[in-house]
């Protein structure tokens, strides 16, 4: 399960094999059922995650109690609620498994620590986050540029394995739609 | 002009007086005077830059030829198109002075050198990265979550000294509103 992130570290930062049980300590292994949850609103944002295997999703709940979801993130991406995180305080998300998943997670005084060990690391997050924020720059000009049927064709076109993989209600959510108002637009795509 | 950003530095990490003049030397100023571009669209997005003095803006321009400004970026803030720097590639965005504005642009080449020869520099980009990525995930969040007027009193409450000193007709570009709703929203607020 580590070996998976140590390869993606090794995309971008050299990473030395005598270096790895060290590197690895600082991750604890969490195993998710469907739906199980990560991160509560209200509660403080201890961790970083790093997805092994399956699929998270960032979501809140708005004050007519229906769930948003935000971001999700699967195989190879870090999700956590990064404001909360940096400053260690209560979030107003909650992280949840959309299937059964596998996280590392790493903990802020555990990140700390790596990067005081393996100073070299703040490369690998820096270039991470600055690709991660780039798309976010990309995805706020979407939410202001295209209509909800725009969005889901850029979607669909950017992400094929993301619209077989997600449950519809979560990928209606994703996209600001009604469930019904989505099963129209794939209707109208295979038309 | 380059004080400034030494300061900035050092907030986040220890910067050795000895190694300024190396460091400063990757950056370049520019003076751009109000409404000056310094990124067009389809141009390759060479440069991230960091504000001394002024006020920048990210736009894009929509299918109906309306600017639509998606970020501001005052004293202390960095602002470029981040997918396009890190890929060196031609951008979706432009970036204008807001105001007549003074400001340090890095290469991405330059940055690369910089970080080699300043690794411990990666920490701070790295710090600055995770807030800017964080603080977009409470912006999606409110995109989603928020009414145009709910838009509005947000922003004003949390930079009152944006809405002094940014041009009505750009906020109202920046909240998705026409300049005459944002006039109305005023006016109430007032009243």
């Amino acid at each position: 399960m580590s070996e998976q992130l140590i390869k993606h570290f090794a995309r971008f930062v050299e990473i030395k094999e005598a270096d790895v049980p060290a590197i690895l300590s600082y991750f604890q292994p969490i195993r998710l059922a469907k739906k199980e949850s990560l991160l509560s609103e209200g509660s403080i944002c201890t961790s970083n995650y790093f997805v092994v295997k399956g699929c998270l999703r960032l979501f809140f709940v708005n004050e007519k109690g229906v769930e948003q979801t935000i971001q999700f993130a699967i195989e190879n991406w870090w999700l956590t609620d990064y404001l909360a995180f940096q400053n260690q305080q209560p979030s107003n998300f909650y992280i949840q498994g959309v299937e059964k998943t596998e996280v590392l997670a790493i903990s802020f005084s555990a990140q700390e620590q790596l990067f005081q060990q393996f100073p070299h690391l703040e490369r690998y997050f820096r270039l991470i986050y600055q690709k991660a924020y780039g798309a976010s720059q990309v995805r706020i000009k979407f939410l202001y540029d295209y209509s909800r049927e725009e969005l889901y064709q850029n979607f669909a076109a950017s992400y094929p394995q993301f619209i077989q993989r997600i449950p519809q209600y979560l990928l209606a959510s994703f996209l600001g739609f009604t469930p019904e108002y989505l099963s129209e637009l794939r209707k109208k795509k295979r038309a």
